[in-house]
This record gives C-alpha cells, structure tokens and sequence, in this order.
C-alpha cells in the first residue's frame, strides 16, 4: 500500500519559500464521529460542514536554520504539543529531508468563542507547505492529506458549505472533502460559550473510547451517512426548517452514542443544556433557530438572518457570524 | 388466544369483601425501556429493581352502590385520569358482571420526592382486588396480571431486588417479576428532586416515541438484556462497584437512546445534569455513590451505608431510603 504523500508528492522537495495561506474553521452540520482506520485517519461516515469565514488560521512558513514553530506571535518550546504535531505533520511532507523551516501560526477565532482551532491550523498548514515547497497540489489532494493532521481539516479549505466523503478506499486517497456550491447568503452562526474547565478528554480519545465501547454506537454510521445526504439536499433546496431539524438530531445522537458509552462520555455540560432549553422553548414560541453541539460545552447555533434580532436578544453574549460575507 | 384475566380467574366472581393491600413503589437499576407488545404492554427486555419500602401505596376496596375512587382522602371525580385508569382496571377482572366498589388509594410516598405512583398503585390496587375478591392468586400471576395496569407494577409486590422477567411467550403469561432473595442490609436509595415543570410526556409516550424514531434503539434491548443479568449477579455477589456503575451506564444509556429520539426526547433537564456533575467530581473524590434516572428530571443514587454521611452533605435535600429497614 502505497503512502499517500508518496503518491501525491514528487521525491524531492525544494527548498522551501515564503508562503502565506488563510484557511476557516468549520462547523459541522452532519458530524464527523468514529474512525474506520485511525492510522490514515479513516472516518466511518461522511459530514458535512459550514465555514467560519474571517474566524480562521494563518499560516506562513519561511526557511530558517532549524525547525521553528511560533503561535500567535509566541515561540513555542519544540516539545510543546502543538510544535510537536506540526513538525510531525510537516515531516509527513519532507520523508527524510533535512528541509528546516520556520512556521508561523496566527489563529483569528476570538478566545471568547471557545472553538477548537486544529481543523483550520491544519488546513492552512497543508496551504502554506503547498506554496513553500512549490507542490501546487490540487485542493482535493491538500484535504486528503491534510486528514492526517485532523478529520475536519479535510473540510477547512473552502468557504461555505463542503462535504467530506468518506470514500472506500482502504488507502484512503478517495477520502477528501469537496465544497457544495450552494451559497445561502442570509445563512447565519452563532456560538454560545458555555464557561467549563479543560475538555476532559481530547475529541479523538473520546471518539475512539465511544467506537470501543457505546452499546448504541453500531447504527450512528449508517444514520450519519443518511443525515449527511439529507442535509446536503435540505442545504441545496434552502430548505431551512429541514436542515435545522437535520442537524440538531444528528448532533444530539453523536452526543448520545457518547452518554452510553461505558464510561459515559459527557461533553454537554449542565450549562450547555441550560442553553438548550432556552433554545427549545423560544423555538416553541416560534424562534426558528437550531442547534449543533461539538467535542466540547459550547453550543452553536444555526438560523437565517431574519432571525437575527431575536437570537441576538435571547443570547446576548453570542458571537455572530455571516459565513457567505467573507472578503478575504 | 386466552386473555391473561380469563386464563387465571373464576368464571364468576364472588361480591365483595372490605379488602386491604399496602405496595411499595420500586426503581429500576436495570431499566424497562420499550415494548414488544403494546396492547399486553410485554417489554423488550427484563428489568431488575429495588423496591422502596415504606414508601408505597395503600389501597382499600369496600363493596359499594357505585363505583366510587379515592386518593389520598379526595373522592375524585369519575370522568378523572386516575378513576378512569382504575376502573378500567377493576373492569379487566370484572369481565362485564356488575360489582360495584369503591377503591381508595392513600399514597405514602413524599410529594417531594418526585417519584411515579403508578408501580405501587397498580400492584396495591391488584392486592387489594385479589383480597376483595377472594382470589388468592399466587403473587407471580398477581403481578402478570398488574401489568396490564403499568409494567412497573410487576416489580411492586416484594420489598428487596426484584426481576421482571420479559418472558417469551407472545401471550405473556411468563412476563412477570420475581423476588430475587438478595438481602443487603447496607444499601441506600437516594431521591434528589429537581425541580421542573410537570412532565413533557408519559413514560409510555416518551417510550413508544424512542422505539418509533431513535436511531439509537436497536442495540438497547440486547444490552439492556445483557445488563439485567450482569446487575442481578453483581446483586447477588454484593459487588456494589460493579453494580452501581453498571446501574448508571444502564439508565444513561436508556437516557440516550431518547436523545438520540426525533424529535429529542429529554427528561433530564439542566439541574439533573448539575446533581450528575456534583456527583461525578465527588465520586473522583472518592465517593462511592452511583446515579440512576427514569422518565423525569430527578436523579436517584445508590450508595452503601458508609457513604450516607457524605450523601447528605453533598446533596442536603436528599431524602434518605433503607430498603430493608421495612418493618409492616
């Protein structure tokens, strides 16, 4: 089985260049949950996912006389965890090749949003090694690869809706993402800081604890894989009360097949849930508005922006984002 | 097929006696989630509980003009959910003859706790008739018949463990609750009440809505099977360790299995969540005390007597049951 940076790259790399590249979180709509092969990062369903437009990462690289890796401005010790896996992940790129560089890492989402930054820091990752190594990778192959880094970086590489297939090939060089062209120009996102200590728990640890372990997890596959279709196709038709009520079950049942695993796995905190049932009771008295839940207590939610004004007063502290108003 | 009442009782029933039958209200530690029968009301799966000693229902039955309930010292107004319920009840023995009583119910346990009466209603109320009426059925066919009534009533006619066997055969003359001779002179039942409004939906409902559209339900009735067996030996061997933390994936899982429902089904509510959390950060702590939640916001935990100092402290409203302190 061939290695997939050896499929796609050529056998040497130049020497590097400067290069810059922005890539956006993403929040998925049809969620990522469960690995079919967790070496080549492998997931056992499709998702689907929305772009975070300006809330994103910058990444450039720039040679330099050994490996270099800075966050926000701050020179990292190269055993921190985060210089540990980029210098991992850009020696998937370099095979052996003494090729040092310096990366230079400049994360836009607010602090305050409580949103996991791996998806965009590795998309744009993969961006800026592409442009300093000269590789002018098709973006279909920057996902694959980037699926190394993480999962939903696969999604990360275009604004708007995108699909990540999970393809079937054992090599996994046909799992990659693809955008959905079907912009939705009042389509809003909100996220709901719920205040909690450190995740307890990593998003791929609890998805591989859950696989392991959920009595309820053998049907997710199949009813992600399902959700995912139908959300695409609620998303195509602007069908929005469809795609709410998609989203919010879907999530809800990835969070579930965590609470039956064994130990239970409970991301959702009492303060996510007090969220919720603010949510569902406006949505009662007509708020059409719909929420999705990652790795983590915050929730996010989803609506159109003729309902901007109420969610703006029922969670004064959210954070608004417009992801087709992005102007790079 | 023979109906269960046509099955166990006399052709003719004779007029009736004063009769009176006190039952206690029991919990599940292995949950009956789901039916495999709704008009026999067969479960998918046995269940196992411990009953809540002076914590019940007393019911009396007196010969009457007319059919006359009481509750709790009221005389209710016929048209009422809870005379309709009884009577329909009394009618599934009665088989057409007219033999008028009145029934009155006097519930022991605290409004503030929280708890269902149904279980120990209808396994009182099906004492007290086998009383009335001179039947002197065997306790097994008495609680065969109680589930027609509620299925957690099978569970009400012993103090201690008790196991509701879901049987096989489709006309659910085997689905009945034996006593499983278990004594545990230690163990303690905690009820936390949180406070909410009334119910979103019946357990009933709330059941047949998972079963009808959880993507999650499959796998439950094999594990909850499966969990059954592995608590009654855990019961049996007092291993409280395994017992209680198999009683909390049980219950969580069954929660699941509605979250996962479409439209969600949630009868935890944020304050469950927070009474969870509490208990989870004392049991790192040390605490030996596991939670277990049914059809409704309230949380119950099990713990050993050791530990009922520390309960109270964490949860000061908690009212406090020794299962086998019952003295008649």
């Amino acid at each position: 089985m061939t290695d997939a940076f050896d499929a796609v790259l050529p056998a040497q790399l130049p020497a590097p260049q400067e290069a810059t590249a922005y890539a956006p979180s993403n929040i998925a709509l049809s969620k990522y949950w469960g690995k079919r092969d967790a070496g080549l990062n492998l997931p056992l369903n499709s998702s689907l996912s929305i772009s975070l437009a300006e809330w994103g990462t910058t990444t450039t690289i720039l040679p330099a006389d050994r490996d270099e890796v800075s966050l926000n401005g701050e020179v990292l010790d190269p055993a921190s965890s985060f210089a540990t896996k980029v210098v991992a992940y850009l020696d998937r790129f370099r095979r052996g090749q003494t090729l040092p560089v310096r990366v230079e890492t400049v994360n836009t989402i607010p602090t305050a949003a409580g949103l996991a930054s791996s998806a965009s820091g590795f998309a744009a990752l993969t961006k800026a090694i592409d442009g300093a190594f000269a590789l002018s990778l098709p973006e279909a192959q920057q996902s694959m690869l980037s699926r190394y880094g993480s999962g939903s970086a696969t999604r990360s590489f275009w604004h708007g809706f995108v699909r990540w297939d999970r393809g079937a090939d054992p090599a996994g060089m046909d799992s990659f993402a693809v955008p959905v062209e079907a912009p939705w120009l009042d389509f809003r996102i909100a996220l709901i800081k719920v205040d909690t200590g450190p995740k307890a728990q990593s998003s791929r640890d609890g998805m591989g604890h859950t696989v392991a372990t959920s009595p309820l997890f053998p049907p997710w596959p199949d009813r992600a894989e399902a959700d995912c279709a139908a959300i695409e196709a609620a998303v195509r038709a602007q069908d929005f009360a469809t795609l709410g009520a998609l989203a919010e079950a879907n999530a809800l049942a990835m969070h579930a097949t965590m609470m039956a695993a064994r130990p239970a796995l409970t991301y959702l905190k009492a303060g996510s849930w007090q969220v919720l049932e603010a949510l569902w009771q406006a949505r009662a008295e007509g708020l059409e508005a719909y929420a999705t839940m990652d790795a983590g207590a915050n929730v996010k939610l989803i609506f159109l922006k003729e309902a901007g004004a109420d969610v703006r007063r029922l969670f004064p502290a959210a954070e608004i984002i417009d992801p087709f108003g992005y102007s790079p």
